[in-house]
C-alpha cells in the first residue's frame, strides 16, 4: 500500500497572479495623462503616455515624481495643478483596480481547507502589504515573505527556503509555487525544487517553446485550476 | 443718486472652510490607529491616539513617517504589515472626508454668477490642487493662490495684494475674505484692508471676547451665509 504524500503547501506571487497589476499600472498611467491633457497640457494622449513609460521604465516605479519630470520633458513650466490632475487620477484608477482576479478568493478559500497558503513576492514590504490589504487579502495567508533586498529577488530561492524553515517543512516536493513570471517565478520554483505552476493569464506561452530548464510543471490561465493540479499532484504522490 | 458699487470678489480659504479638515485629519489617525491595534499591536486605543498626535506635532503633518516613528517610540520593531494597515486606513478615511461643507457647492455657483471666485492657502501646491480636485472643486475658481513658503504664509498680505493684481482689482474694502482662524485668515484679510469674514464652524468664537485689532467684520456659522452678507454690503457701499 504507497503512503499518500499529501501537498502540504501552495505559495504565489503577489503582481500580476492574485490581481491584473499589468493592466492596473496602465490604466492608472494612461488615466493620469488624459487627466493632465484635460487639465490643459497640450500634448497628444499616445505620446504623453509613452514619454511617460520612458520615465518610468528610467526612475523605476516607486519613484514619485514621474509627472514632474515628465513636464519637465516637455519644456512645461512646472504646475501642481497639472501634476495634482494626474496624480489624484492615477491613485484613483489604481484603487479600482485593485480587485482579485475573480476566482482568487474562491479557490485560497478552498486551498485554506486542506493546505497551508503563502506568498512570496519581490518588493518594498509596506508597499506589497499595502496591496494585500486592498484587495482584501492580508488575513488568508499562513506566512507572506517580502524580499525587499534586490540579491534576494526571486530566481534566488532563499524566500523559498525561508519558507520551508519557518513552516517547518522539510520536502520541496510537496510545495507549489505559482507566478507569472519564467524568468523569476519558475526558475525560482525550480532552484528550490518545488512543483512549478505558471499562471499565463495573457496566453502569451508555449510549453514547447520553452527551453527544458525553463519549462513549468504545470501551466495554466485561471487560478482555479491550482485546484485541479493539486488533486493531480496528490494522485502521483500517491502512487510512488 | 449713489453708484452702486458691486462687491468684486469672494475669496476663500481652503482647509477647515470649504471642507471639514479637522475631522478629516482626526478620523484618519483615528481609525489608522485602530488598524495597527486589529493587525496586532498591543496598545490602548487613547494611549496610541495621543501619542500619534505629538508624533505628527513634532515631524509636521506632511512628514510621511508617522507610523513608523509610532512603533520607535512604543519600541516595537519595525513591522511593515502594521506600518501598511495603518496607512490604508489612513488614506480610505481622508478621501471618504474630502468631501466640501454640505452648503459650499451651492453656495460657490450661486457665487460665481455675479462675482469673481477664488482661494487663498498656505500649504504645498501640488497637496492643496489634490484636495481641491478630490473635493470636485477644481473648476470653481477664477484664482487659486497656494502659498508654499512659509515667510508668505498668512497673516502675510503677499496672496492677498498678489489676487489683487492677478484680477485688476484696485479696491480692497470689495472684496471678502472668508476663513476660520483669526490669527492667519483674519488678520491678513485685516492687513490687506479687505473684508474680512469668520468661518466659526466649530461655534467656538465669542466677537466681543476678542480685541479691536483682531475682530473679523462678520462671523459665520454657515458658509451660505456669505450670501447674506454680499447683499448687506451691497447695501453699505450703495449708501457711500
Amino acid at each position: 500500500m504507497s503512503k499518500v504524500l499529501k501537498i502540504e503547501a501552495v505559495f504565489f506571487d503577489l503582481d500580476d497572479t492574485l490581481y491584473n497589476s499589468t493592466l492596473m499600472s496602465q490604466s492608472a498611467r494612461k488615466n493620469a495623462v488624459r487627466a493632465m491633457i484635460e487639465a490643459g497640457l497640450d500634448i497628444d494622449e499616445d505620446t504623453a503616455f509613452n514619454l511617460l513609460m520612458s520615465i518610468v521604465k528610467k526612475y523605476g516605479s516607486n519613484y514619485n515624481k514621474h509627472f514632474d519630470r515628465l513636464l519637465e520633458e516637455l519644456s512645461v513650466p512646472s504646475n501642481p495643478k497639472l501634476i495634482a490632475a494626474a496624480i489624484v487620477a492615477y491613485h484613483r484608477t489604481k484603487f479600482a483596480h485593485l480587485r482579485p482576479f475573480p476566482d482568487v478568493v474562491l479557490t485560497l478559500l478552498t486551498l485554506r481547507k486542506n493546505h497551508k497558503i503563502g506568498i512570496i513576492t519581490d518588493g518594498k514590504k509596506v508597499k506589497q502589504w499595502e496591496k494585500l490589504i486592498y484587495l482584501g487579502l492580508e488575513h488568508f495567508f499562513d506566512l507572506v515573505i517580502i524580499n525587499d533586498k534586490k540579491t534576494r529577488h526571486k530566481p534566488n530561492n532563499f524566500a523559498f527556503k525561508k519558507a520551508m524553515k519557518k513552516l517547518n517543512f522539510k520536502k520541496p516536493e510537496k510545495i507549489i509555487y505559482v507566478g507569472n513570471k519564467i524568468d523569476t517565478d519558475i526558475l525560482g520554483a525550480k532552484n528550490a525544487k518545488w512543483i512549478s505552476i505558471l499562471f499565463d493569464f495573457k496566453k502569451m506561452v508555449k510549453k514547447e517553446a520553452l527551453a527544458e530548464n525553463q519549462r513549468p510543471d504545470y501551466i495554466i490561465n485561471r487560478i482555479s485550476e491550482v485546484i485541479k493540479i493539486l488533486d493531480l499532484e496528490q494522485t502521483k504522490l500517491a502512487d510512488i
